[in-house]
């Protein structure tokens, strides 16, 4: 296994970044993942709503102290009206802010990669489209499970008609995490900031849970199926008492075709950790893939024996090997998941840049997948209020 | 590991048989399993509708032919008549025989063993209720899945605390071998006769996957936590162009107390063999135990590692301990956990004969339990046609 | 899935049993798996040394008390003069009495199923193996193993060619139970009587961990195989102070032909419980199998992904079909594999006694592989004592 | 989970590299996990013994063209007399050039991480531990499989006990890639060039497979349970006709104390694909650890269930905690374990710059381990020469 250069386009990016102080959750994976491709430096920054924090994560990350900013409206202006302005800008802000931030760097004329859930509300998340195509701009939404290699080849298996006509989709995304009101007390007495602004709907929007994690499952179900959601019904639960968005929901689905499915999404699930699982069965043939061991996709075929097929391999799609990094038998991961996205976009940027076409493979999730996700958010919310009524989940494709 | 004579009531018992001729399904399987104990001898038995198999098939089981019967009405008359009859019949027949076989036998005082589901319609269920407690007689239905020890395990576990109280249900039972017609062309060109008559609502009622396999998931879900099912919402779909009943079916469910479930059951997922799978969440643990490795058990307290408990192992509960038959690592299966439940069943007749009481974990699912199964069946198949709207859930004991 | 008449012949045999009294471990198991294919009766035993146990153990099997004798040189005269002698004997006492009992049977003329190791030495294997074949009795060693169906299915890859010319194996059979010794003071104080003898060179020979558990992975290896050791290099250890005969023991093989291989056999591997695993190379394709999950089996040809085959799918082999007693997707265990081996057994000395040839896969493994079993065993030991030396490991057949 | 900012200290070093031109396998998986820490900026190199392409892969990562060495000599001489020299080396250059341009660097008092194994012979070993030592370098060999948390963690359940005393040790790394004589004929026609140098004695040294694999092996072992070898009995072997090095290799062995082993390495195991795997018995407890799914750990105390313990979870001891990056459930995988002893190295340096004392957790396999290493290949070859004889495996720590 050697690198391949086609994959790896060279010139160099740089990037600046809305939150992820060096106390984060995202924002530093995010940091460690694009430094994997050695494509794009890090290079201004509004880490945090504290400018104290912004200051001294600039300084830990060796940025000019410049183009550390106290707010992202600065930022956005200031790098805009920059001649070495920043190429693209990674937005690892908590929910609430997803739509403002990228607006503004939208409306400086700069690409964005955006943590998802995209927006609180479908008017945001349909300007954010709108903006997106008005100006030619390059918008990444970091549904990063779509970023391993075998969530490729099972699209890839899909599409090559090897499941035949689909039936049935079953998944699922448990973790147990939020088991116990950690947004209040967490261990050692202090809340748990993760947990406090994703159960608070001034940060988290709407949903809780469906908003975290379930639109990941919408997302990867999506991504690798291309179904289409016809209807849902959906019941959203609080278990924890004084929570007060959902933190397990159910839902019933059935695609435009004739396929149906089921999804459930929890945080409140003990012993499970980020249980990510897609489940999909079609009329001549079968495949499954779980997070908890990504560097393997399982897939049957009728009266055949299951199959385990493994990344790194040789008989792997062309669209799976391309993020393949090092040989089968080498487990890959989160960040290498990050990072495989991240240079897909890179690489549009570049060949944008350089006025060649990009590679057909180097696809990421767009703002169009964004505002899917939002609309199904809230769908399932709309049903659930309406005592799990199916209601209509289309997403107006235009 | 060794015998355990308290287990083992020797005292010989005699039984009949309904269906279940040597070319069918699960009459066999009901023979070699009763044959494990060395409890209770084969005797009589009508196994087919047309005679002439009956015959062949008690010549083949070496019985008198005086015992074997055109039909169950007449052998229930003649067994009920006589000095050395039959202690108990088994009842292997298609869906649709179940309530007049079993009536017949309790009529003639005889205890019933029975294939699920227990009748069609509640009203035949309550009168095999009723007619069961009015003579205190005896009457198994055939939930093979609570006959596993680690099944038996779990139950243990959430009794004794260790989950604490119970948020989340997620259980699913695919199968594949109805992702073709055959039930129309078979292998070979001919019908397979066991999906022949399960997917004909003369033979097999208002549900096929449901009252099929997805009353397994219902008895095993209660029979390990003890939940009381308030509200489900159900989609039964039928995905096989032509045929006639479910064989695909989704479920959201609101148990009493506050805990929610889903259920998901099918026919027509490739791949899936016989894939009965539960996991239970609670405030302080989670389990999970799947059929395709039965000897195993997941055990996860909060904030500490996944156990795997092993059938066998020293630790285990009486409960679970009680139905080991061979040491750890000797893998048991299906055929024991039927025989687990026919010991339970004919250590109470024996006991019963003694005029002892029997023991209080010779335990098996019961007539309420099979009645408990065509609630939930009813209650499936009438949300589902009333566009998966919640209905009651509840099932009256009395 | 259903019975298969041709497999099943129900002509009914009788036999008795010399050992496995009540309380004890491998007798009960040998009866319950003869009762599941109901062609044999235990009609006559000689169970314990203890006459009052023989008495007491026929008493609740329900024997003629008749037929229940003090010592099996006893029941071999007497049963031998009968004319309604039993068909066959099953031995399952401790290996120093597994040779004069065969013996004495097969001098009655009565057919043998024999525990392993077949006999404490080359001299006592060479005249089993003589009487048989001059008698023309049938005699079945008891390495259950080879009767589950996905090793018979290994057997078949490997002999369609489908791995190509084998070149490596490695199996190895750990076990824990013996991590403490409790041959002298078991759980509650008292010795554990499996314990006691299993480590007692007067009742288990030369060899206590090879003996009781490498010599099936010996069996397995050449029945998947069919390679023949050339020589062998070996290390048996007593891990456990004080124990007489090895609990730990490694080997390095080379076979006949070039391949080469190594075993590893335990009884004081903490946590493993019963684990015989056995995976084999070749240059074509691999295979592995494990007793934990015995319903599937690992293969793989070369550059493909791997495949996971399932007993009870269609596209098994006819060696592995025919042991198939419950639809894919139902567990089997240790009983069926036994049961399995019985029903072979059975079904020639049916058809011998209705003068038919007998099906070509009614097979089990022969005293001749019991003898090949003590060769490996006297082998390994040689080797240990000469510090590891490559001693010959060949078997001549004659 | 957060970054820990003690475990990450940010100030930047640089970082020269030999070998490892844009082309090969473990040059960039080295220099994208060293990015992953943003420690270290990679600014000199001789990539290649083509000047042209050490160029060319220069101007692919931005290296300053005056710090692109046509050799490692010129490059260990120019860096060693700049002021702003590298503050490390790291050499991924085939087998037989580790010594000299090790050497060569250490000469110039620059620090150096080196691949493994360490050299052709113990003299050239022992030659570069004297020189690490007088001149008080730091000096890492590449023994990644240390850097994994779990490994991490189960060394350190080792040490605290947990297991009792070590009585056994079953490990393997069985590898399939080498099934082919693709040394010669890689697919489509062209030689591997992996394959070619690591086949060839002239590049690879005295073994193919212990030298390259089996080596991991030793090393882990010694690492996770600290047990020190005794004696060996190897027997290494040629599989593929036409090689000149060992591709399949056996190993009894005995360790200081009492304890023993087995070690199992090969390149011809169809199937496997990478499987390095290490379990560990003892009189209390046994673990178990293999690269396939590196994120877990199993560990079991005597009598008690089997414990899965997982990356990320909150009861790891600090030695694991401190390697993990990103929360329980999202995978991390070889470039992370890489990329954690490039950060315990990296930390030692800075602190060593600041004039601290480095924390005792940052600990990596030292020049030492590699010597180990050299020791273990040497006496594992010259036992197969002696027909698998004994042969002292002692490692002299001085």
């Amino acid at each position: 296994m050697t690198e391949d250069k086609k994959n790896d386009q060279r010139e160099c990016l740089s990037y600046g970044m809305v939150g992820g102080s060096s106390g984060s959750f995202i924002g530093p994976i995010h940091r460690t993942a694009m430094a994997m491709n050695n494509q794009a430096r890090l290079v201004a920054g509004s880490f945090s709503q504290a400018f104290e924090r912004t200051l001294e994560t600039g300084r830990e990350l060796g940025l000019d102290p410049e183009r550390t900013y106290p707010d992202f409206l600065t930022m956005a202006e200031r790098e805009g009206s920059r001649i070495d302005r920043i190429d693209f800008v990674v937005i690892a802000v908590p929910n609430h802010l997803h739509f403002p931030v990228a607006k503004a760097f939208l409306q400086q004329g700069i690409d964005v990669i955006c943590e998802k859930p995209l927006t609180f509300s479908m008017e945001e998340a349909n300007e954010l489209v709108r903006l997106t195509r008005e100006s030619h701009l390059q918008f990444m939404v970091a549904y990063t499970y779509t970023g391993y290699p075998m969530v490729r080849e099972a699209r890839s298996l899909v599409t090559s008609g090897a499941l035949g006509s689909i039936r049935v989709v079953a998944a699922e995304y448990p973790q147990g995490w939020l088991t116990d009101p950690i947004e209040r007390n967490g261990v050692g007495g202090g809340a748990n900031p993760q947990a406090f602004w994703r159960t608070d709907p001034r940060y988290s929007g709407i949903s809780g849970c469906v908003g975290d994690i379930g639109t990941h499952v919408e997302n990867l179900v999506h991504f690798i199926t291309g179904l289409e959601i016809d209807k849902l019904a959906a019941r959203l639960e609080i278990m924890v008492p004084g929570r007060l968005l959902d933190d397990n929901a159910y839902m019933m689905l059935r695609y435009k075709g004739g396929a149906s499915g089921s999804y459930w999404s929890s945080q409140v699930a003990i012993g499970e950790e980020n249980g990510l699982r897609i489940r999909v069965y079609g009329e001549k043939g079968a495949l499954s893939w779980s997070h908890e061991n990504p560097n393997i996709l399982r897939f049957q075929k009728k009266g055949e024996p299951v199959q385990i097929l493994t990344r790194g391999s040789g008989y792997l799609s062309p669209e799976a090997a391309r993020f393949v990094r090092v040989p089968a038998g080498h487990p890959e991961g989160y960040f290498e998941a990050f990072a495989n996205l991240f240079r897909s976009f890179c690489n549009v940027l570049i060949a944008r840049k350089e006025g060649r076409p990009s590679d057909l493979l180097d696809t990421f999730p767009t703002v169009e997948d964004g505002a899917r996700g939002v609309k199904f958010i809230t769908d399932a919310v709309q049903s659930s209020q309406r005592d799990s009524a199916w209601v209509d989940g289309s997403f107006p494709m235009k």
